[in-house]
C-alpha cells in the first residue's frame, strides 16, 4: 500500500470507525457465537498472494464483527470502563506514524520528555503531594505503565531491591539468596493497598495503613486502578488521602480517563529506587546525556525494553477536555451510578450490596444465590445488556459498572426496566 | 469532539500521517535538541477549559517534532527496526474503535480466536513444527506478548512452576521455599538461547543445546526477538533448526515484520504449562464457557490482566502483503546489508566485525576504539545518519542495521560516502 492508497483508506477508516461509534447501540452488545466460530470463516494459512483492502474491510462485518462484545456500547455495564475517547484515537494515529521506541532519551527526547511532563499534569489534577512530581528537580516521578499488573510488579521487585540494599548495607555478612529467604510481602485480599476494588469498589483506609508502614520502613505501594481517575475531582479527593504515605502509587486513566488503553499511571517518591532495580546498560543503548543527571531513560522504570509514545493521549486528551470537562464526564457516571441504586432501592425484591461510592452498584435480588445466578444467566442470554456477577462474603451479587463514554439515564432506566422485567420470570419460575 | 468533528479531523490526521510518512526523508533523522527542551514550551498544568483541535495539531510541529528521533526515516540505522507499514496502521485505528479488553473468550470472542488463528499463520510461515500450533486439538499454541522480555519472563515462570509441581509430586516432603533455593536457570551471555542478537545478530546452535536440554528435563526457551522474521524465508529458515527441542520460542513481528510495535509472537509447547503457572478466576472474569475445554482466555497466558485486539494487525498486514511480499521485503533488506558490507570491504581502512547474516553490518576502522569512538561521535554530530555502536570482545564497533521499511540502495550508498568523508576526517585529525 503506498501513501495515496493510505490517504483514501486511511478516509474509509475513519468513516467506518465513526459509523462503528455512531451506531453501536444499536449493535447487539454480546455476541452470540460458540467457542471455535471464527476458525471455518476464514483461510488455514496466510495467503501467498496479497488480498485487497476491500476483501479485509468486508470481512470485518462478517467475520470480526459478529464475535465482538461491545465494550463501547451503552448497554454495556460488565467489569469496568475501558477508556474510549475520539481525541486518544487521533493521537493513536500520530504515535503509530511516529513510531519511535522510546527506551531512552535518545531514542527518541520527545517521547521522553513529554511522559515525564504529562505525568506531572496528571499529578497535579490529582493533587499528589509533590514528592511525586518530576517538576525541576524532585526525586520524584511518573512514568506509562502498561497495566496496573505491571505497575504492581515494579513496586514489588524496587522494595525488593531496596530492602536487600539496606540489609546489606548493615549486614555485609548476608547472602541475597539468605535475605531473599526471610522477606514477607503483606497484602490484603487484593493484593496491595487498593482504593476502589474490581469486586465491590471498596477503599483500603491508608490513613490507619500508611503511617505503620512509614515506622516499620515497609515498602507502601497504593493501587487505584479504576478509582483514581475520580481523584481529579475535589469532591472524591479525600479517598486519595494518606497517599503521602506511600512509596509508589498508581492508577489507570485507560479505564476512567478517556485514554485508550494502554496507560496505566505511576508515581514512585524516589525515581532512584526503580532505576536502581531495573538498571540496563548495554553499549547499544548509551548515549552521551545518560549520566548528565538531566535525563530519564524509561527502560529502567519498567519490565519491557520496547515503550510506544504514549503520552501523546494524554496530551491531546487532557487538552481536548479540559480539567472542568473531565470531572464532569467522571461526575457524570457517578450520577448515573446513583440513578440505577435509587432505582434498586424502590423495588423491594432487591438489595444494595455495597456503598455506592463512584460507578459502580452492587445488587441483587433478596433471596438465594440460586435466584441470582438465574438472574444473571437470563440477563446475559439476552443480550440486551451485559453485566458480570461477583462475590460478597460469599453472596452472589451482579455488578452494574457505569461503562460507556456514551451512556445516558436513559440506557440506565431501559437497562433497568429490562433487569425488572427478568426478575418477574425468573421469580415466577422459582414459585413454579 | 462528537463524531461529526472526529471524521473531519480524522481525515486530517490521515493527511498529517501520509504527510509525515512521505516527507520524512527532508527531515533530520536524529534531534539536536538539550535535555529538558520541552517542558518551557508547555503550560505547567493541564488547562481548566478545553483547547481547540488546531492549537493542538500546530504544536505537534513546534513541540513534538523537533524532539523526535525519526525511526522510519531511510537514514535511521540505529538499534533495530521497529516495523510500521500501512495496514498495520489502518488496523490500529480500528482496534482502538472496537476497545475491548481480552483478557477472556467472552470478553470478546473475536478478539481471542483471530489471536490464536494469526499465531497458527504466522507459525506455519515460520514451519514451525506442528506441536507449536494449536489447530483443531493440539496440546500448543501461540500468544501475542507485549515484549521479548514479557515472552521471557513468562517462559521463566513457567518453567518454574512447571519443575516445582515436578518435584513436589516425586517428593511430596519437599517445600515450594526448599525447591526454589535449588533451582538454577542457565543461560548466555544474552539470557536465554538466542537466534539474532542484538549486538551482532549472533546465533546459539540449537541442536547442540536442545538435546541437552531434552535429556535433562528442561525447560528450554528460545529468543530471535529480530531474526524470526526472516526465517519466513526459505534460504534462511535452517537458522530456527533445533526449534523442535524447545518448550517456547518468541519472535517480534513487531521489529521486522511490518506490523507495528506491539506485537511479541510466543508459542510454547503446552499450553497447560502457561495456564498452569497463571490462572486467575476472579468471580467477575468466570464465564459459561470457561471449563468446556473448547477455549482459550488468554489472560492466563501472560502477566497482564488486560490487552489489546492485537492480532487485527497481524491479519492486516499478513493479508494485505501475502507471505510473498513479506518474503520480499526481507529479503530486500538483507540485500541492503550486503551491499553495505560489500562497500566496508572494498575500503582497506575499515573492517567487517561479525558475520553479515541478515540485516545487521557490524564493523569499525581498523585501528584503536578511540578513532572509532571519535567516529560514530561525528556520524551522530552531523545527524545526517543515525547509528549506535557495540562492544564486541573488547572493540569498540559501528553497528549498521537496515532499518526503514522505505529504505533503498541510494540511501545507503549516500550514507557510506557520508561514514567515509566523516572517517577522513578523523584520520586526519588524528594525525595532526
Amino acid at each position: 500500500m503506498n501513501t495515496s492508497e493510505f490517504r483514501r483508506r486511511g478516509k474509509e477508516m475513519v468513516d467506518y470507525v465513526a459509523n462503528y461509534m455512531e451506531g453501536i447501540e444499536g449493535r447487539q452488545v454480546y455476541p452470540d457465537v460458540e467457542p471455535g466460530y471464527l476458525r471455518p470463516l476464514i483461510p488455514d494459512s496466510a495467503p501467498q498472494e496479497p488480498d485487497t483492502f476491500e476483501d479485509i474491510i468486508n470481512d470485518i462485518e462478517k467475520i470480526i464483527m459478529p464475535g465482538v462484545t461491545h465494550w463501547h456500547s451503552p448497554y454495556f455495564f460488565a467489569y469496568f470502563p475501558t477508556a474510549s475517547s475520539y481525541p486518544a484515537m487521533l493521537a493513536d494515529m500520530l504515535c503509530g506514524a511516529i513510531g519511535c521506541i522510546g527506551f531512552s532519551w535518545a531514542a527518541s527526547p520527545a517521547c521522553t520528555e513529554l511522559e515525564t511532563v504529562m505525568m506531572d499534569w496528571l499529578g497535579k489534577m490529582l493533587e499528589l503531594p509533590k514528592a511525586f512530581l518530576t517538576e525541576k528537580a524532585g526525586e520524584g516521578g511518573g512514568v506509562i505503565q502498561g497495566s496496573a499488573s505491571e505497575a504492581t510488579l515494579v513496586a514489588l521487585l524496587a522494595a525488593r531491591t531496596k530492602v536487600i540494599h539496606r540489609l546489606q548495607a548493615a549486614s555485609p555478612e548476608l547472602t541475597q539468596a539468605a535475605i531473599m529467604e526471610k522477606l514477607v510481602a503483606y497484602s490484603s485480599d487484593q493484593v496491595v493497598a487498593t482504593l476502589g476494588t474490581t469486586t465491590c469498589c471498596s477503599f483500603d483506609n491508608l490513613l490507619e495503613v500508611g503511617p505503620i508502614c512509614n515506622k516499620e520502613d515497609m515498602w507502601l505501594h497504593v493501587d487505584a486502578a479504576y478509582a483514581g481517575s475520580a481523584f481529579i475531582c475535589p469532591e472524591f479527593r479525600h479517598l486519595l488521602n494518606g497517599v503521602e504515605f506511600a512509596d509508589s502509587f498508581n492508577f489507570n486513566p485507560h479505564k476512567w480517563l478517556l485514554v485508550n488503553f494502554d496507560c496505566s499511571a505511576m508515581w514512585v517518591k524516589k525515581r532512584s529506587d526503580l532505576t536502581g532495580a531495573f538498571r540496563l546498560d548495554p553499549t547499544y543503548l548509551k548515549h552521551s546525556h545518560q549520566d548528565s543527571g538531566l535525563i530519564t531513560d524509561y527502560r529502567h522504570w519498567q519490565i519491557p525494553l520496547g515503550r510506544r509514545f504514549r503520552s501523546l493521549k494524554m496530551w491531546f486528551v487532557f487538552r481536548m477536555y479540559g480539567v472542568k470537562g473531565l470531572q464532569a464526564y467522571i461526575r457524570k457516571h457517578v450520577q448515573l451510578s446513583h440513578e440505577f441504586e435509587s432505582l434498586v432501592l424502590q423495588d423491594p425484591r432487591f438489595e444494595i450490596c455495597a456503598k455506592v461510592t463512584l460507578g459502580l452498584v452492587c445488587f441483587r435480588l433478596k433471596g438465594s444465590n440460586k435466584v441470582n445466578e438465574a438472574l444473571l444467566q437470563r440477563i446475559n442470554s439476552a443480550r440486551k445488556i451485559h453485566l458480570v456477577p461477583c462475590h460478597l462474603r460469599d453472596k452472589f451479587v451482579l455488578r452494574f459498572a457505569i461503562c460507556s463514554r456514551t451512556v445516558e439515564s436513559a440506557h440506565v432506566q431501559r437497562a433497568w426496566e429490562h433487569i425488572k422485567e427478568l426478575a418477574a420470570d425468573v421469580l415466577r419460575a422459582e414459585k413454579e
